[in-house]
């Protein structure tokens, strides 16, 4: 049975569950960043998808990386499936700006997160259960 | 007309065209490294592939992913469209290992890249052209 990673757990909300993917919002201000996470057991890498799956999840990428443009109009969307620390597969859906404090390199390691505030936090959850479609 | 980022074309050399992409190696004998690009004219972000060009795309990563695990045995693969320093679309596929110097970070901005000497590279060019089914 897929179980979500305790690290993803601790360092991320849940917006939405799509045909694959968990929807989950990073906990860290800086940056508009959800993390897909496909639902299935054992998967490490990206091309540990089953075929079916991969189209699907390239999908809900692409729909995650919409809603980010359609919200906060971001500079670039960064995605990558790097997993060395949590090997869970998951993908990084990133809003990046030119002004924000990583720019122009990879966000990875540059800061500790910065958690939103609740009231922010619930009022960004609105936002993307919105976008997404989630009632 | 498509034409490579400059920056691609100095930093990598060609090893295969596939469907959508053209698949490079990266001049850095540090890390396994290719690079997709897929050959579409203006595409800054994979949310910007057609979604018939997606599909394809995709299935394209999952090979240069499998063509490094069966060539390196790698511990992981790295998959990233960042493009915040050349923003031509392009996709890193990269093979890591426990000992590579980034890990387990990412490979980007760690130390400059180390070019393979000839030999080298066409050594792992010949293997490469195998692996994708070049003549």
């Amino acid at each position: 049975m897929f179980e979500l990673h305790p690290t993803l757990e601790k360092d991320t909300v849940e917006v939405a569950r799509l045909d694959v993917c968990r929807v989950l919002l990073m906990r860290d201000q800086t940056y508009p960043w959800l993390i897909l996470v496909p639902a299935r057991e054992d998967l490490r890498d990206l091309d540990d998808l089953s075929a079916t799956d991969r189209v699907t999840v390239m999908s809900e990428i692409d729909r995650a990386s919409k809603v980010l443009k359609a919200l906060f109009s971001p500079y670039k969307i960064n995605v990558a499936a790097l997993g060395n620390m949590v090997e869970q597969l998951h993908i990084h859906v990133i809003a990046r700006f030119q002004a924000d404090p990583a720019w122009p390199g990879p966000v990875w390691g540059v800061q500790p997160p910065a958690d939103y505030d609740e009231a922010q936090r619930l009022d960004l959850l609105k936002k993307l259960h919105t976008a997404f479609g989630v009632e």
